[in-house]
C-alpha cells in the first residue's frame, strides 16, 4: 500500500490517496486518530468510479470521521482508471437495455453481470483490509457499508474481520447470492429505497428473509434510488457506533 | 375528563388516571410541563387491557417524557374493565382458532374483529384528544404510537391534529383500510416484527405500500409480536422527535 497524496479536510479528516498494487483507494482518518488511540474502520462500498463519487463518498467518510470512525475505500474492477473488462460492459449494457425496455431482468444478465465483480473485488478488499489494518492509527471492529450488495453480502461471509454490515438493497442478485445470504451471521442494517428504478423490491424483501443472522433490521424509505434520506443514513451511522465501538 | 388518582414516578414523570365518561385512561407529564412551558403529545395505542399492558405503557411514556413529550392512553372498548363487548369477543375467538389451527384468518373474522374497533374507538380517541389538550401543560402538535394498526390508520386520516404517526404492523388489517391507507399523507414510522406469529407479513409490506404520504419509513426487525428491539424503540422516539419538536 502506497500513499500517493494526503490532504486534511476542515482539519478534522485526514484524506489519503493511496494504491493497492494497481488498484486505487482512499483512505480518511479523524484527525484525532493516534498510536494510541486507533479507530476502529468501515470500509466503503459503492458501485464503482471513485472520481464520479467522490463528493458522496467524502460525504459518508467526514460523517464516519465525527463518529470516531476510519473509513476507506478501493476502486472496483473494472471502473475509473482501472482496465475495462469488457465481459461486465457487456452485462451492464444489455441490463440497462432491458430496463429501458421495460422487460425483467434475466437471471443470465444478473449473474453475468455481479457475479464476476463479486468473484473478483471481494479478495481485493480482503487485501485492503490487511494492508489498513496494519496501520497504527487502524483498528479493529471493521464494518462494511453501502456498494454493491452481492459484495457486501460474500464479504460478510468470508472475511471474520468484518464485524457488522450495512448493505443498501440497491442493485440485482443473483440467485446464488440468497444461499449465501443464508451463511451471514453478522449483525446486519439493510437499506432499502422503496422505488428503486434499478432495483427488484421483492428479491430485496427475500434476500432480507434469507439473511441467516440473528440481528438484523431493514429500513426501508420512499423515494428512488439516490434518494436515501438524511435520518436513514443518521440511523445507519447509529448502528455502527452500536456495534463497532 | 376527571383526573381520579395522580403519581409521581421517580420524581421526573407525574402521572394521572382520568375518566372520559366512562372510559379509563392515563395521562403521563414531564415534571417539567408547566402553563408557561407546554410539551407536545404522543398518544399511546394498544391491543386492549390497560391494567395488563402498563409496566409496557409506562416504559413508553417514561422514554416520552425524557425527550419531552406528554403520552396518554385511554381503554379500547370490550377491554379491560370497559363493558364486555361480544361480538368482538366472539371474532377474537374465531381468529385464535384459526391460527392455533394453522389455518388462514379469514377476511370475514379480521373484518368483524378490526372493523368494530374502529368504529367505535377512533371518536373515543378525539374526544380524549379534545380533553388532554385542553389542559394547560399540554399543546400540540400532537402524534400517535402504536397499538392496533386500523385504528392508526383512521386517525391518522381523520383527525387533522394528529401530525406523525409511528404503526406497528401486529394486527390483522381489513382489506377495506388498504383504500384508506392512500389517504394518509403525515409523516408515518411503521414497525414491522419479520416473524410476528399474530400478522400477516405480506400484508404489513402491501400496507406500507399503500400509504399515500410522502414521508414512510417501515423498519422491519428479526423477531416475534413483543420483540421489539430496544435500538428500534429508540428509532421511533427520533422520528418523533424530529416530527412533533
Amino acid at each position: 500500500m502506497h500513499f500517493t497524496s494526503e490532504q486534511s479536510l476542515d482539519d478534522d479528516v485526514i484524506e489519503r490517496a493511496f494504491t493497492l498494487g494497481d488498484i486505487p483507494g482512499i483512505l480518511w482518518t479523524p484527525a484525532s486518530a493516534s498510536v494510541s488511540a486507533p479507530v476502529p474502520l468501515i470500509l466503503l462500498g459503492h458501485p464503482g468510479g471513485l472520481h464520479k463519487l467522490y463528493p458522496r463518498l467524502a460525504g459518508r467518510a467526514r460523517h464516519s470521521a465525527a463518529d470516531g470512525f476510519a473509513t476507506a475505500t478501493i476502486e472496483l474492477p473494472g471502473s475509473g482508471e482501472r482496465p475495462r473488462w469488457p465481459a461486465v460492459e457487456e452485462a451492464r449494457a444489455d441490463m440497462r437495455r432491458a430496463l429501458q425496455a421495460g422487460e425483467p431482468v434475466s437471471d443470465e444478465i444478473i449473474e453475468a453481470l455481479i457475479l464476476p465483480l463479486v468473484e473478483k473485488s471481494v479478495p481485493e478488499w480482503q487485501a485492503a483490509l490487511d494492508a489498513l489494518l496494519a496501520l497504527p492509527e487502524v483498528d479493529g471492529p471493521v464494518g462494511y457499508s453501502g456498494g454493491v450488495i452481492s459484495i457486501g453480502v460474500r464479504l460478510a461471509v468470508v472475511e471474520p474481520r468484518i464485524s457488522a454490515a450495512v448493505l443498501f438493497a440497491g442493485s440485482f442478485v443473483p440467485r446464488a447470492m440468497f444461499e449465501e445470504a443464508r451463511q451471514v451471521t453478522i449483525p446486519l442494517h439493510v437499506l432499502l429505497q422503496w422505488d428503486d428504478e434499478g432495483n427488484d423490491r421483492q428479491a430485496a424483501l427475500d434476500l432480507f428473509d434469507a439473511f441467516g443472522t440473528r440481528e438484523k433490521t431493514l429500513h426501508a424509505n420512499l423515494g428512488g434510488h439516490t434518494g436515501v434520506p438524511q435520518f436513514a443514513g443518521e440511523a445507519a451511522a447509529q448502528f455502527f457506533t452500536r456495534h463497532l465501538k
